[in-house]
């Protein structure tokens, strides 16, 4: 099939320039130095693909992505990296997991998700830590204490981890590298207190300012990047020699004047990093299944496809129920976008 | 089943505020001046109560609503709100229609729209005129060249319709009621020279400034409201009368210094409108599966559930599987959102 058959709104994903990214972060954090975050794509393939260019371990948001990677056999070690106080979604996550003889570890940061962990009959946690960016994760000093708390419980700790969220986008690399240092202070002087053997951070952001192996002081175990494999019009300005591998297709479906509307609406993107772009285009507006827009530099017809390069991809994928392989412009698969939702 | 048993996030609507609010819909607009928006709540199952409060009529953003609403036999007069050049949709929705019985009206607003209509064996369209909002639509005066051409293919044209999307949120009430008017001589004046039966318009935000009737010189015969079922932060600020019928319940999962972390992010809402709002609550940020707030009026226990108000309900219902109906605090129905996607 064509690309100018497929039905649209589609998202599609260009095939070599995937691969390129795939290649190039497995160059830059080979095998377990890399714990691909799942929700970016929430696609059970393409983490097939990453466990093809050697990385087994996974960072997963909710429980139906890790339900969804055990049942797809996808990973052997799975992180669930979310504060989950759910105990019915965490018991199928333990049970889940337990039946394949996969390891799910579960990120705790209180007394209350380390209760929800050891009545759900989950084996292994990690302590979440806050290391600056204001979400979830207990404060550094308090980390040893949770971690004795959850050893009482009969629980395993595999060590910490500590997402640097805050320091993903900063663009002055220097400035971002010491940050980052800082950062990693905090998440291994809890780890001195925790305990195990893991040490887990960071995102495609900031994916090539850790150093990976504990001899180092600020040195962690992995990285959980997930962004890298698609990359959006934010993460593109970081020029992290990645590309942008995903486009949302669609079609010019009105021509009015000097302005050209395509059926690739806000309901088919994520919208929280502001509009989409469209190459030599500038976008008037986004509406629930449109997009209006105008350019000084190229004609469209109507009928013509577009490629619309979303702001943030994460939500915008969450958004799809399927991504079309295209290489070439040719379709060459079709992958389900089957972790979505909670 | 509790709310609170309910695992999160989910998509909650309270049933009493949703009943008044299709009641009071109900009498303000009654039966076939109401063509109520499936965009809105993509659901067949509040569709079929929109059935029971007199209302046949249905207006549809996409093929997939059309062929769901005719599969649930929910509405025996649907209308395409929208210019589709896909076909294959097109056949499917006339199909659909024939075999089932119902109509099945497509707005078209060019010659590639009529030509795609005509392949596709639609019987009945309708010529979608810009009255102002710069989107699809045909130029007023285009109108009735249209409708020769799609009678000239064997199309049957029933009316006009007009979308004055540009005027739904004007918070000068009698500002906006008068440029109402004036976007509706526009589509009547293209509807003297289209004919046909139909002068269809309108939305939530402007359904009580509209006259029904086309003895008034810019009456019209049915309104395409659809977000009045639910109501958002946004179009709670019009103050019209409904409520808001729909929060994203989700639950505390972290707590830490004077921050809060709920389990509602970026993928269980529509972000165009900005960020949604918690009552007595100071948002700080969303990311994709968390909203982090904090409050000087309310305190909270890990494990709580939060009521969370979206900025724009139809792209946050679009993110969700199913509606959870509650009543009294107690769930009475869960709701397929089965005209997802396109």
């Amino acid at each position: 099939m064509h690309i100018n058959a497929i039905p649209t709104p589609a998202a599609v994903v260009d095939a070599s320039a995937l691969s390129r990214n795939l290649q190039s972060m497995a160059a830059r954090l080979p095998g377990s130095s890399l714990r691909p975050h799942v929700k970016a794509h929430k696609c059970t393939t393409l983490a097939a693909q990453q466990v093809a260019h050697g990385h087994r371990s996974f960072t997963c948001a909710t429980p139906r992505e890790v339900i969804g990677m055990i049942t797809a056999g996808v990973g052997d070690d799975l992180l669930l990296a979310n504060s989950v106080l759910d105990v019915d979604r965490l018991t199928e996550v333990a049970t889940a997991a337990q039946s394949a003889g996969v390891i799910a570890r579960v990120a705790v940061d209180s007394v209350e998700t380390i209760e929800a962990a050891h009545r759900a009959g989950v084996g292994d946690v990690i302590i979440d830590v806050d290391v600056g960016m204001p979400r979830c994760g207990a404060r550094p000093d308090h980390a040893g204490q949770l971690a004795d708390v959850a050893r009482q419980r009969g629980l395993s700790v595999s060590g910490v981890m500590g997402y640097e969220g805050h320091l993903q986008m900063v663009s002055d690399r220097s400035e971002a590298k010491e940050r980052v240092a800082e950062a990693m202070s905090l998440l291994r002087a809890a780890h001195d207190d925790v305990g195990g053997d893991i040490v887990s951070t960071g995102g495609t952001g900031t994916h090539d300012l850790h150093t990976i192996g504990l001899d180092h002081p600020t040195g962690v175990t992995d990285v959980q990047a997930g962004s890298y494999v698609m990359v959006d019009t934010q993460y593109a300005t970081l020029n992290q020699g990645f590309e942008q591998a995903l486009t949302i297709v669609g079609t010019v479906i009105a021509h009015h004047g000097s302005r050209y509307v395509i059926d690739v609406g806000l309901k088919a993107l994520g919208m929280d990093h502001g509009d989409p772009s469209i190459d030599d285009c500038k976008i008037w507006f986004c509406s629930d299944e449109h997009t209006t827009f105008t350019s000084s530099e190229r004609t469209f017809h109507i009928g013509e496809r577009v490629h619309v390069r979303p702001a943030h991809v994460d939500p915008t994928i969450a958004r799809h129920e399927e991504l079309w392989i295209v290489d070439n412009g040719e379709v060459i698969d079709r992958w389900p976008i089957d972790l979505r939702h909670w």
